[in-house]
């Protein structure tokens, strides 16, 4: 059996081998192996450098007492360093897989996407997680910014969770069981360490101190910037950093702390960062530079058919995430259509496909060359280019020199009814291959994703690197070349595949061939293979929940080129654990799919997708040991929580911190209840379901499972809840006060919930506003939009909350803050409000004129959506149309500050009169509908009126009678909208 | 070129083969790998360990910014703990240094003393440096104590200097230039880390920072003890040693905040280790438990020869240190000596040898048995023994039965002139084999050192360990067995030799076997092949102060089996270095012999002595590279110190801290000079030479070469002051005020430099007599007794000085503290001093009474000196012999409180009148010569008096008038000696 010191070793000698350096760990605690100054300070500059290292990672929050079988307070990194990128760092890292005696072919090795960055570094880097039969076993990074500058030349960074990789190896369940030497567990080796630190990180450590070595650290690092020494300055900055997660894992931290210490951090490591380079620069680079790589020599261009063939384009890549993949065949489609449409090339239609690893354009029936051309060069008018006696003028003769013509090879032509000289070019058509060569150059230049990230070519940049182009036009190749790629004949397959690079015979066979050995390039194929394979595993007792995965599937489809589905089981034991966690575990953490009976009861079962011809027993065998890890994870916590009394969760909450300013979660449960006691009573509200839920709010993020698993706060609190014997309405609305967790998400069906949600939101709202201040530009740490975007969701959908003004309530929550609240909160919050408002209804397709209309005089969204529902009605009726118009026209006619009152004696056209009778006529109304009934009586007489009333008259008194008429006319539907807003066209 | 990676890579393969874990370095700072808990952790209680890692070890102190060729902040160690110590360590450690490439066989590979003890961790242990052709590459300990606890078993730490042993290997003169990886420096990787370290810890770590740092350390520790929690309560540790270090390269450390911080890192450590092995108890002990090794089983006891045969025994050790082997010698020869007395064994001349590697005692003619011998127990008396009928009586059938004989078979014999009856044992002597076996077991259990050690056998310990025995009687075995050892034929020749273990024929060959195999049992015939051998070599041109080098050459001798000596030479550039910086080096670090000629003039070379038959020209050159690498060292210091005045050093006392409560070493400076200053005035002396002196004095522990070699304070100061221009006589007396350094030193020959001593001394024995007190037992942790005989030194030796009164002195010096002095620190003083100089002068061979009767009265050394110079004189005069008698004899007589007054006319005698009349001619002395000259002529008239004169007449007032007079006796030599001290027989 491979030793874990022993696999250390091997990886180490693999990666001296290719040339790498050893240094040792970094002599002070980090929490990961970047941070080390061989990777954190080494990837900047212009310096090449590799390197390979192991790091005992110390992440104080992750302690378990070294009772949990995969967390460890300490656990032991093997970094590796690449820089420049060696263009082929994925097929290195399977050589050092193979270098344990992984079977790389027989398993399912898999590059997932997952982007890098450390807020606290400056530093971030886009790439995957590689999984090996589902367990993540490395981080692969392609390193593009630390300390806030950019990289060049970029780093791949490698990191390996050696103990996982182990776990796998030897098929362990515990790390504790680890043969980490012949005959020596890991467990008796650092059994005693990982269960006293944990204790000191959980328990023990003094948050004083700890708070007072971060100031130290922190002033040291200041100090040593100053002092213009960015390798002492960096070793203070992993000391507060390290000190900072003391205090984290302490429960020390407020919200507001932490973002000033992440900025503080970063600020710090940015300068270090700045220093680094200025001081290699002084240095003169003592390890050299980095050659950038040579642009591509374009194959040479062959051309052996005349008639049209088909186009293949493929752009070879590293493994794309699925959402890049969807954007990119999108864009290539696009750029494919548009390169053609640029050619006088004749083709059929344009198709597109993506794997993970390629994007392919075929286009068949491409024209073998241009048709050739006419070009007219325009000279100038013919009165110009000739004088009187017909003898060519300078000017033509100019215009001829700079053609390279003679003056008797120019030709007039009418040129916007002018005559003009002109010169004829004719311009041969252009082979196919040249043509296309240029379009398909400009095709990869011009993709992008929403992340991009450079390699080790000078001037490409994309999702993940590009590494082959593969161009053929019937039998011949493309020559395309973009900076350092030249297309070729040849393709790769799966890495693993016995032969992994080979070549097309023609662009007509190539997705036959690729289909040959196995590769699916299209997306639809994909998925259906995956549909069906998985329903046919699983039949006949249970089934895939196709819809409700639908986007899970498409994921996964996009993470395969040749999809292997896979049904695994698990422990039924584990069925008792919450449905929710469950399926978190399969779908966010593993892309499994569940699987269901025909109750849609979980079954111990699951479907994953394996790329390629894997060893299936292997795989599967690898992926259930992964689940049943998590499993046996989340049960750990679960049979902790369960222990614990809602109660004795809801106590740990004076532990959390809300925020420096804003005290604890416990003091902030106990806001939001008082605050869904007050809106409840001003609506007449009593219950003992809002009573006792109130009680209970927020109690589950005292539990274990939920600081593991965020996404289930509120989940968790239901069912601790009614296995705690609450009542089922109370366990419902503990629940729904978490929701909506985001947009489209679930809404609270009960009061109760209601009232909780909507004070929760208020909540932090009004702290946050009162204390950092609401959000501006992209940044929005704290989340408030989408607090403000709950508040609108759940008044709109709650019948017994329309009366509720959010502004007033706003006022309340604001009132209950432990802080002084200056004056201009509130309206900024009310502001902030309608914007949302106004842009959730825009987006659900209200006209913006209708919207803005109501919004300016009504900040309850359920009325607003009454009061847009009557007004989208009301604009159909003409009788409306005339009032509103009127209205309008009033407002426009009548001078600011006229009242609304006037001598009615004064009045003496029968028009104004008659208007002056059906303006008195005008009932009460409360909203738009009403208005419009209320408002009927006023149609003719206002139509009359303008038709034959002249306002402005010249005497005096008449005049101002008649716009104080006019007035009570614009007055009308004050503080039922904003009339000026509505467009009436 | 084996880079410094794979040199790395492989000893820690070497090491796993042998069974070792491998773990990472500490993360945090350690000054050393023992630190790491993977050793002072592991090292505590019962469980195994074995174990390999790498430690870069960060000695903030050693910071040289990388310009120091071969000094680093942070060197690279390679630490190994065997736990159990396997038996033959040395040996695996020899494999290690082949698996890097070194030819243990042709390289000069030693063990030289050196014991490993670190007072705050509470941790020692005896072992050696490991030297490689005079390079220190390892250290090697068997570790004894670790917290203050006693570890059992004991474990081998083996700790290599990495970086030396790689530019040993690549030939590199600079750190920086070592290969680190194939193509990449040192220099290049670390070199700037280095650089910037430096600076952190020389120059810019903020002291206020770092020692609430080293508090907040502290804390925590002491926080995590309480919680029971050993692991992260030693990391803190750890944290505290790396804040103190910083501290102290800063100069932020005083002599008595060291002393505190030792004192809680020690009492912390501690607590740690008992924690640890409490914790591990309870655990159940993880890793097991080491086995006892079983005694030894004896060899068959045969004897094939009746003649008598010469015995040896040879106790084969690890490399005893010189001093222990001088007194094993002595110790073999009593205890062989003592163990055949006992037997009746008849032997010749007993001879001992002794090599650092066995003890060897020979002893010709030892007779093939004991005699045959009749041995009487006696019983009863035989009156007691018999009734009155004849019968046994019960006492004597009791007595039969204790001695299993009838009572027929008694006999009675006389003993003590009273029949007894006894009965004959007839004893058959013992065979020479089986009689020596158990004498020889006792002999090796007899042997103590001044500092003893276990390692891994139960019962034994010594200087080194013992590993093994042989013992032989003519041809045959002595079947000695001592624990775990059993001594045999075999012996162990040079561990490098073809055949390190041969068989021994027969004891008479015993030596000349050694002896054919290279190896010189005898310490006198190895001095002199090294004394012949090193004249050879250096001659014609160099000679060797044989005499004046006395002791380093039996040094040398004690530390080789082999005797080799090696000429080598350095760089005469080297030779601008003084004198003293250069045999320092040579001596005391490498015990190198200095090479003079006829003028006694340094020449550039050297001789050291090999072990062995090694590669001479590997050997030289290693050791050239070694001494050349050493005053690479001091010219680096020597050129920086050069660069600066006197004054610049002199103002860096400002930042020596002497201790906190005393100031800065600058102001014990300025104290020394104005207390010289004063002294002299008091004497009348003045001179511009002490002016000066005592301006500059102690300015070069301001110097880099200073505070690398304290022993050279002072010659530095006299060098760097001739060089900056200072008179001559200034140049002496600053050198002279460091003066004596040691008992036996050279003594200030100027008034100047005497002067200064003296007030060096007064202060140093005034501030921390006022802060810290005087030492008491054997603790004198500031070296105060050595101030006190230096003191005692300078004054005797300096005339001008001889009227000094050193109390006096002392109440100047002490009133020239910063700090309050309490009444009784001057008393106490005075008290020890006088105790010290009883003790030097009655080692000097002064007769214990006559030095107390000067002394009681007497505080100035100088006038002591001179008044015991007369006493002994005088002692030898029958006068003063008489009158001293009778100033005895009147003390004895005259009652206490009798005052020296009486009226003449009482007295009627003759005799006691003449005593009178003489009593009135003595004359005014000031010494015991004159108090000799004048009482000469009482002698006569005292001897009449108390021949004639009854002094106790019953007349009261004659009476009282006899006592008067007697008193008067009893008073003559008041103030000059305590007479009671002094005795005449």
């Amino acid at each position: 059996m491979l030793t874990m010191q022993d696999a250390l070793a091997r990886l180490t000698a693999y990666w001296t081998d290719q040339g790498a350096l050893v240094v040792q760990p970094m002599n002070t605690e980090v929490g990961a192996g970047t941070l080390n100054p061989a990777t954190f300070l080494r990837v900047l500059g212009p310096e090449p450098w590799k390197v390979v290292y192991v790091e005992p990672s110390v992440r104080p929050d992750d302690s378990r007492y070294g009772e949990n079988p995969n967390r460890l307070q300490t656990h032991t990194q093997l970094q590796v360093i690449l820089k420049p990128d060696p263009g082929n760092p994925q097929e290195l890292y399977l050589g050092s897989l193979r270098a344990i005696g992984i079977d790389v072919a027989a398993h399912d090795v898999r590059f997932v996407e997952d982007n890098w960055a450390s807020p606290a570094l400056g530093a971030w880097g886009l790439g995957w997680e590689v999984w090996l039969d589902g367990l993540e076993i490395t981080q692969f990074t392609y390193f593009q910014q630390a300390g806030g500058l950019n990289l060049d030349p970029v780093s791949v960074e490698i990191t390996y969770g050696i103990e996982r990789i182990i776990m796998a190896l030897q098929d362990k369940t515990h790390f504790k069981e680890i043969e980490y030497a012949t005959g020596v567990s890991y467990g008796e080796v650092f059994g005693q360490s990982e269960y006293e630190m944990s204790r000191y990180y959980l328990d023990d450590a003094d948050i004083e101190a700890n708070r007072r070595l971060l100031d130290l650290y922190a002033g040291e690092a200041q100090r040593m910037i100053d002092a213009g020494l960015p390798v002492p300055a960096h070793t203070f900055v992993l000391k507060c950093s390290q000190a900072f997660n003391v205090l984290d894992a302490r429960g020390a931290v407020s919200t507001a702390e932490r973002a000033a210490e992440f900025a503080r951090m970063r600020r710090l490591a940015g300068d270090v960062a700045k220093l680094w380079v200025a001081r290699r620069a002084e240095l003169g680079l003592p390890l050299g530079t980095t050659p950038a790589l040579d642009p591509a020599r374009p194959a040479a261009s062959t051309q052996t058919s005349d008639d049209a063939r088909t186009l293949v384009f493929e752009i070879g890549t590293e493994e794309l995430p699925p959402g890049e993949l969807r954007s990119a065949r999108a864009q290539l489609l696009r750029l494919v259509t548009e390169g053609l449409a640029g050619t006088r090339l004749a083709h059929g239609e344009i198709r597109v496909y993506g794997t993970p690893r390629r994007l392919i354009a075929v286009v068949p029936g491409v024209g073998a060359r241009e048709d050739d051309h006419v070009r007219l060069v325009k000279g100038p008018k013919t009165t110009a280019a000739y004088g009187g006696d017909g003898a060519p003028t300078k000017a033509l003769e100019g215009f001829a020199r700079s053609q390279g013509v003679s003056v008797d090879a120019v030709t007039t032509v009418e040129l916007g009814g002018v005559p003009h000289v002109v010169v004829e070019k004719h311009e041969a058509g252009g082979a196919a291959p040249a043509v296309l060569a240029t379009v398909l150059a400009q095709v990869v230049t011009g993709l992008r994703a929403a992340k991009n990230m450079r390699w080790n070519d000078p001037k490409l940049s994309f999702s993940r690197p590009i590494r082959w182009l593969t161009a053929l036009w019937g039998d011949d190749v493309v020559p395309v070349t973009v900076s350092t790629l030249a297309a070729g004949r040849t393709t790769r397959l799966l890495r693993t595949a016995a032969e992994p690079v080979i070549a097309i015979e023609s662009a007509e066979t190539f997705l036959e061939t690729l289909g040959v050995n196995g590769i699916v390039a299209d997306h639809e194929d994909r998925r259906e293979l995956i549909v069906i394979g998985a329903q046919d595993l699983v039949y006949p007792d249970g089934k895939i929940d196709v819809k409700g995965e639908s986007s899970l599937i498409d994921q996964v489809t996009d993470l395969v080129e040749q999809p292997l589905p896979l049904l695994g089981t698990f422990d039924e034991g584990y069925l008792d654990l919450p449905d929710a966690v469950l399926t978190t575990v399969m779908r966010k953490h593993q892309r499994y799919l569940p699987v269901r009976d025909a109750d849609g009861a979980l079954l111990p079962m699951f479907v994953t997708v394996a790329n390629g011809p894997v060893d299936v027993e292997l795989v599967r065998a690898g992926n259930e040991a992964v689940l049943r890890a998590r499993y046996e994870d989340a049960a750990f916590f679960y049979r902790a929580d369960l222990a614990t009394s809602p109660a004795d969760m809801r106590a740990r909450l004076d532990r959390l911190t809300f925020t420096d300013k804003l005290g604890s979660m416990a003091d902030r449960a106990a806001r939001i209840s008082s605050l869904a006691h007050a809106l409840a009573a001003d609506r007449g509200i009593s219950s003992g379901v809002l009573e006792r839920a109130a009680a209970l709010v927020k109690f589950d993020l005292g539990s274990q499972l939920v600081t593991e698993m965020t996404s289930l706060a509120g989940v968790m609190a239901r069912d601790y809840a009614l296995r705690a014997g609450e009542d089922r309405a109370v366990a419902q609305a503990v629940y729904e006060a978490e929701l909506p967790r985001n947009t489209g998400d679930e809404l609270p069906r009960t009061v109760a919930g209601a009232l909780l949600s909507v004070a929760d939101r208020l909540d932090v709202i009004a702290g946050l506003a009162a204390t950092v201040g609401l959000p501006t530009g992209s940044s929005d740490p704290f989340a408030l939009r989408r607090a403000f975007l709950g508040l609108i969701a759940v008044h709109r959908a709650t019948p017994a909350l329309a009366g509720l003004d959010l502004v007033e309530a706003l006022r309340m929550a604001t009132a209950a803050q432990p802080v002084p609240v200056a004056d201009d909160v509130v309206p900024a919050c009310a502001e902030f409000l309608a914007k949302r408002l106004e842009q959730v209804l825009t987006e659900e397709g209200q006209p913006v004129d209708r919207v803005r209309a109501v919004l300016s005089a009504e900040s309850r969204p359920a009325r607003v959506d009454l009061l847009l529902a009557q007004l989208n009605t009301a604009v159909g009726d003409p009788g409306f149309r005339a009032v509103a118009a009127a209205i309008q026209r009033a407002r426009r006619i009548v001078p600011a500050g006229t009242e609304a009152s006037y001598p009615a004696a004064a009045l003496k056209e029968p028009a104004e009169l008659a208007l002056h009778a059906a303006v008195g006529e005008v009932s009460a109304f409360t909203d738009i509908s009403g208005f419009v009934g209320a408002t009927r009586g006023l149609v003719a007489p206002l139509n009359t009126f303008f038709d034959e009333v002249f306002v402005m008259a010249d005497d005096p008194e008449l005049r101002a009678a008649r716009l104080g008429l006019l007035a009570t006319v614009r007055d009308l539907g004050d503080g039922l909208l904003d009339w000026s807003h509505l467009r009436l066209q």
